[in-house]
Order: structure tokens, then C-alpha cells, then sequence
């Protein structure tokens, strides 16, 4: 496995050039104008050629009028023009044997109409005979933070992504959907390898970047956001493969009749059927989820918590009515909320005096964590105990007596800290309940403080506790086959 | 139904005493200080009594020692003192002729200890032989915004929850839940005729309160959480008339092991089978639900959305494969999303002048709403098709090339709130796709101005359509019973 990966070169081109780009910066910036700025934002690491027939220049570099008129050779041709000029674009890059292109543009097979999929086909013929690789059409192309490669434009401004790696390799047929999993992931502590937007999939497909990921030393876990397959037999070999060296978790979309439609209108992808693709991911190894969402729960159990012995788990937080629904909410979802021993409620009961206001047996209801101490005593008894695989710690912000008593937050805040240091077994964070933009702006503080120590957070017991057993289901599996 | 409901001297006291007082403010208010507070800020209309045996005096009102040392008559009694003295605190309200006391105390029947339901029975034998009601215990009280009665305080301070009344009348057997939805439900438009956290339900109870709201003119729909019933006859009587009276929306917890003693530990109560649930709620025409929110998300239908003429709905929005996503779940949900007309797609290609970016069918790809004007053309077109029965115009924010640009946001806006001026059909907004903190702020801002203009406005498709699809079920139920 320490071969470097046939398409590797993808994700360090030297020179990229950009075909598409006016020179003329109007109020809002083109697409392709911000595509640029956000690789000079994202400190790419190559050299950047903007390509626009009436020439010009922008943000500093030279507009060439024709990707022919660049002396350098150039590895990466970025297309952000009409579909009818691309094949006349891929004759140009043929001759300056470029080795990949990434067909921003849309307006192919995707569209019913028959210009368009000859287009396509046109194009497709031109690479293959000329050994150009084509990444879409109809797609945002690559992330990649470790060469500064990026379509990701439009960051939060205050700083809110660092451009840093991590361990998570996407493959996903929507750029919007791309787009969101990485701010979504990022909030939430997780960060990529690469990210892959290949839409219309006409040349390179989902299998290669399966494999591509299957190799890459720095991706250990995978995800995929797939609208239908382009090489059946192929796919269903690949995903098995490496689903059996690396956690692969798969969100197919198109489970229904208007599904499937909006996948040919959206990537010209033929769905499926939603049963033969159940079936087959649960055969291959692989985790299903059903949004991007939950790619990043699941990552989250994955890659912020040791595997669980079991499913006794235990809920600690504050509230009756809560608790209910955690018990349900978790027990629905696979895991075991077994009653407290004996002997760890007679602890509760001599830490606290009472059990009057609050409830010992699990889900526990600790109300306020107002006295530090104490609850971590309390909360440091319950995990010692054998019975118990897990924790899920919850905070409901818009209940009585909380909200505006903030000393009381960042008590359990720091609480919450100091126990995920001191208990042994896997630890989930449950941030819910926020219905004022009070609640939401505090919860998200929050989850920020806890996203940097290093703990998965969810915002409910059902996808906290859906992305455990998904956790425990994967390893299950590893035991049983 | 002219007659004034038997139980509405509840809602409307003259004199108040609260229990349980000290005079000693430290850096925290204590429960009953805060709910003091909370009674003279939100403009209780009654006098307020505090009573303490070391008296003294609390925002300017004095603490009288004991119950009986108040010379004017009392009229409803909160008691926020420990267990073991509220038979003395009842026998005392005995003398003073008081007609209700709300227990806001807990430690009665729901923890496993043969005090506290001997207490429980002490305290309802000397009610029952004084013609005392009986509120809880164990639980929040009532929330009336007609006569300033209420147990919520810890609002936020900005003014975000104005003391107004609505529609909505919500029994629960929470306060925590109660809480939350009522600050869940005001942040999205709606508001209430009263809310009642009634707890343990030892003397009043679910069907008492069924019953009132059934007559009360200022309820329109019924919202209710329950963990279990007191008087399983009485309860299904009463929510058969209701039903065909009013919509009764349901939440019944405790639907699986730990859930059913979870309930037990909370409120005492005795969940009862899952299934004999929900064959009881639909027999009894009760719309079911099965969080807090989603209670807001079936009001939000009921209240903000005309009875859509049938399933028929198009998603309107920006994203390809978030519009895969939309028509699974709205599918899923039990929407139909049928292909749009020929003649509405060659209108839409006439405004757009391709289909290249966008996509025409169901759902609906319309990038960016940068141009107001076609957007409104556009929607519009669809619209005034008699294949539509509704819309759901969804808008996500953490997308490539929108969020930064915030004008596009506030022409989106800008163009919706047209929009449902002139459509004549159902919408629903689906603010989504929040990742950041930045979106996430821009999003509340947003539902604030769509909430301000009486649109209902969801997270996401899923709720959305899951609650036009109960709002439609209701309805045929009607039609076919």
C-alpha cells in the first residue's frame, strides 16, 4: 500500500489555468473569478493562468487569450465556459497535453436535450484519443487543504475554516452538497484529505476515486454522497474492497420515483432501485446514511470515540420530559439504556441527599450541574460502573431557570471537560433544545469549546445515538464476518 | 359552547400566594424568587403574596410568615417548600378557604419511596375533603399571557417572547417541555391561549384540561405532551369529542422500556403499550406527533398554511443534489412532487433562456434568485399550474457562492415575501443547509423576517412535509369519516 495512487497527480497540479475568466470585475464576482480568488485566498500552491479571449488581467495575474498562448506547460485546465465551446477548449488542451480537466460547466447529459449529450460524447472522445483525464462535466471539481486546490469559495470571514487536513476523503456527485459536508464537518472538528465534486461522472467516476482513496495513506475514512453508478460490476467490486480496509459510509440519494428523476435532472445518474441498493451496502460492509448530516455524525463516532464494549449506554443530563425522550430516542435507534445498579444510585443518592427533583436511574437527571464537584463525583460513579459502554451527556438550553443563568453553562461546560479527561469509555455530547437565537448563540459557543477538546457533539439523541450503533454495527460486523 | 368552562378561575386569580419564599437574595435567585420575578415582569394582574416563616420583604413585597397571617383572601397558592410540609401548608389553605394550590414541590409519587406517596395521598385527602384543586406535583404551573400568570421566566432579555396570546393550547405533563415549546413555538410565530405543566397529575389532570380547552373560546387547536393517563376512560371519552371539535395534537412519550420508566421516574405515570397508543390516537381522529418540535411543526401548518387542495406539491429552490434530497424526504413524507407540466417548463426555459444550471421539473433548480424579477415571473408560472397544490420554497445557506453574498440572500427574501402575496396556494419556507455560525445567524434573521410575515417556516424538508402531510391527513379524515 505504499505505492502512490495512480491519480494522485490530480490533487498537486503545478500550473492550472482557468478558462472563462473576464477580467472585468463587476459588483458580484463570475463564478470562475471567485474560483480564483478563492485559490489565491486558499494559498494554492501552483501557478495560476486565467484564460479569457478578450484577455486582460485580474487580481494580479496575466489573462491569457488562448490556454495555447501560455508558455508554460499546464497539468490542470479548469473550464468554466458554454458547453458548445468545450470540445474547441479540449482540441487546444490536446495540443498542450494537459492531463486533466475538471468541466465546471454544465449543460450536458444532465439537461434532456440532444446537443448536449453529443457534446458530451464529443468531448469524452477527444480526451480518451488524447490522454486527458475529464473530472464532471457539471461539477465544483476538487478540494484538496494540503495543495491549496480548492472550489471552495465564500468561507466564513472570520476565519471560521482553517485551510488544515484531515483524515475524511469525500466522493460526492453535488458540489452544493460537497460545499456544505466541509463547513459542515468543520464545525463539528472533522477535516479532509480531499474532497471530490465529479458530477456527471463522463470520464472519471465514482469507482476511480474509490480506489484513488482506498490507496491514499492520509484518508482513513470514506464517505459518499452517490445519485447512481456509471460502471455497475465495478463499483460493487471496489466498494468491497475497501470497505473491508477502511470504514466506508455511503449516502445513496434517489430512493423514490421523484428521487430518481431529480438524479437524471440533476447528473443525467440512473438511481436505481432503492432496495437493491440497501441490500448491496449492508453485503459490501459499507455504513448507509441517508444525509450529509449524518456522514458527519457517523464520522464523528468514528473518529472521536473509542469503539463502545456494547450498547449500555447511559444519559446524564437535565429534565424529566428530556429524559423520556432520550430513553425512547436511543432505545429506537439500537442502543441499551439499562437502569443504574443498586449500588451507583445509593452513591447518587449520598452525594446529592435526595432523589426529590431529580432522577437516578438512567436516563439520569442531574439538574444544573450547579455544584461542580458533585457531579463530577456523581457522573465519575456512573461511568466506573461495568454496566455502562457509554455516556451521552446532554444540555437542553431552553429550560426553565438555565438559559439566563450563564455561570451555570459554562459550570457544566467545564465539568463536562474534566470528566471527558477522567472517564475511560466513549463520550457523546448532546447540545439541544435551543429554540431562542439566545439558546442557538450560546449553544454554538459551546459546541465550539467542546469541538476543541476533542468530542464528538451531536444537536439530538436521535442522530447521537444512530451514529453509535451505526459505530457498534460496523465493528459488530468486523467480529461476525 | 357560550359558557364559561368550570376550570377558568384557574387562569384568572386574584390573589396569589407563593410559598416557599426567602427574603435573602443571593447571587442566584432561588425557583420561587424567580418566579416572582417573573410574575411582577410579565405583568401578572393579581396581588402577589410571599410567605416564608422568617419574613422579611422581596421586590417590595412583604413575606408574610405564614398563610394564614394574610388578612385578604387567597385565591391560588404556589407551593415551592419541601414535601414533608405541604399537608400543613394545605391544611392552613383549608382555613383560608383557598380553591386551588398549584405543587410546584417535588418528591411526592415519582421517586420509589413509600414517604413520598403517602404524602402525595395525605395531601389530596385533605384537598379533596376542602374542595381544594390540586396542580401537580411536581411540575411548572400555568402559563396564562392573558392575565400575566406564568412560570416562565429566564426569557431572553433582548425581548424576544412578547406577553401576547395565541391560538394554541398546550397541556403537558413537562415543565421543561413546556418551556421549551412555548419559546420553540413564539420564535416561529406562534403563541398561546394558556400552557399547563401539570406533573404528577394527582388531583387535576390531562382529561380536566381536555376539557377545559375543548370549551375555552381562545383555543383554536390543542397541543398536548403526555407520558401516561390517570383516567384512561375519561381521557379517551374526552378526546373523541375533542377531536371532532378541535385538531388535538399528541405527543405520547415512553414508547419503548427505558422510555415507559423513564415516565415512572419523572411523573410517576404508567406509560402504557406504544401500540394501544397509536391505535387510539388515530381511532380518536388526534393528529400524532413525537417530539416538542414537531408539535410546532403540525401548528405551524394548522395555522399558517390554507387546507391544501391534495398531495401534489413542487419544491422550489437552489442545489441539484439537495433537490435529490428534498424529493426523497418530501416522497418519503408522503407528498407527491409530479414533473411539471410541458407548458410551464417551455414558460421557465422562455425566462431563463436555458435549462444549462438550473433544472426545470420537480424540484425546481433556480440558482441564486439573483434576478427578482424572472424568479417571480418564474415561481409564479409554476404556481397558477392546477397540477400544484402547494409550495415548499427552500432556500440553503452554507452553498457555494451564496452565503458571502448577502444582497442574493436579501433579494431571495425580498422575492418570497412577493411571492406569497401573490400566490393563492399553501407555502411553506425551508430555511437549511446551516453549518456555520455565519449561516446560522443569517438564517434566524431570515426566519425572523418570514415569521413576521405569517409564512411557517421549517429546518428542513423532512419536518416540512411530514407536517403537511398530517395537516392533510387530518383533513381527509374528516372527509372520509
Amino acid at each position: 500500500m505504499d505505492k502512490t495512487p495512480s491519480l494522485d497527480f490530480l490533487f498537486r497540479p503545478k500550473t492550472l489555468a482557468i478558462a472563462g475568466v473576464s477580467a472585468n470585475i463587476g459588483s458580484i464576482l463570475t463564478l470562475p473569478q471567485r474560483y480564483i480568488r478563492s485559490l489565491i485566498d486558499f494559498g494554492f500552491k501552483g501557478q495560476i493562468y486565467p484564460v479569457h479571449p478578450a484577455g486582460g488581467e485580474i487580481f494580479g495575474l496575466k489573462v491569457y487569450k488562448d490556454i495555447e498562448e501560455i508558455s508554460d506547460s499546464i497539468d490542470y485546465v479548469v473550464a468554466a465556459i458554454p458547453a458548445r465551446l468545450t470540445p474547441q477548449l479540449l482540441t487546444g488542451c490536446a495540443r498542450k497535453k494537459v492531463k486533466a480537466v475538471h468541466l465546471f460547466t454544465s449543460g450536458f447529459s444532465e439537461i434532456e436535450d440532444e446537443v448536449g449529450k453529443m457534446l458530451e460524447s464529443e468531448v469524452v472522445d477527444i480526451a480518451r484519443k488524447n490522454g486527458i483525464r475529464i473530472l464532471g462535466p457539471n461539477c465544483m471539481g476538487i478540494y484538496c487543504p494540503e495543495t491549496g486546490l480548492t472550489f471552495a469559495v465564500d468561507y466564513p470571514e472570520q476565519g471560521g475554516f482553517p485551510n488544515i487536513s484531515g483524515p475524511l476523503g469525500l466522493i460526492s456527485q453535488s458540489g452544493g452538497n460537497t460545499m456544505f459536508c466541509i463547513r459542515e464537518a468543520s464545525t463539528r472538528g472533522i477535516f479532509f484529505s480531499k474532497a471530490i465534486s465529479y458530477g456527471n461522472a463522463t470520464d472519471l467516476n465514482e469507482s476511480d476515486f474509490l480506489e484513488y482513496f482506498t490507496d491514499d495513506r492520509n484518508t482513513k475514512i470514506i464517505a459518499i454522497y452517490i445519485e447512481g453508478v456509471k460502471d455497475g460490476p465495478r463499483f460493487i467490486k471496489a466498494l468491497k474492497r475497501t470497505a473491508s480496509l477502511k470504514p466506508v459510509i455511503v449516502y445513496k440519494s434517489g430512493n423514490t420515483e421523484s428521487g430518481i428523476r431529480a438524479c437524471a435532472s440533476h447528473t443525467s445518474a440512473m438511481a436505481g432501485s432503492a432496495n437493491i441498493w440497501r441490500g448491496f451496502l449492508k453485503q459490501a460492509g459499507a455504513v448507509p446514511v441517508h444525509s450529509m448530516e449524518e456522514i458527519v455524525d457517523v464520522s464523528l463516532a468514528f473518529l472521536k470515540m473509542p469503539v463502545p464494549k456494547g450498547r449500555n449506554t447511559v444519559v446524564i443530563g437535565s429534565g424529566g420530559g428530556v429524559g423520556v425522550q432520550a430513553a425512547d430516542e436511543c432505545t429506537e435507534a439500537g442502543l441499551i439504556l439499562p437502569v443504574l445498579p443498586q449500588d451507583v444510585r445509593i452513591k447518587l443518592r449520598n452525594i446529592y441527599g435526595t432523589e426529590a427533583g431529580s432522577i437516578f436511574r438512567n436516563p439520569v437527571d442531574i439538574p444544573g450541574f450547579a455544584a461542580k464537584d458533585k457531579s463530577i463525583t456523581a457522573v465519575k460513579s456512573i461511568a466506573d460502573s461495568d454496566q455502562i459502554d457509554s455516556l451521552i451527556m446532554h444540555f437542553p438550553f431552553d429550560l426553565w431557570g438555565i438559559i439566563d443563568r450563564k455561570e451555570i453553562i459554562w459550570q457544566y461546560v467545564e465539568s463536562v471537560l474534566e470528566l471527558a479527561g477522567l472517564v475511560k469509555k466513549p463520550v457523546a455530547v448532546v447540545l439541544h433544545y435551543c429554540a431562542t437565537a439566545m439558546a442557538k448563540q450560546l449553544a454554538a459557543e459551546v459546541q465550539e469549546k467542546f469541538v476543541n477538546a476533542g468530542l464528538p457533539v451531536y444537536p439530538g439523541f436521535k442522530r447521537a445515538a444512530s451514529a453509535i450503533n451505526k459505530y457498534l454495527q460496523y465493528h459488530e460486523r468486523g467480529e461476525n464476518g
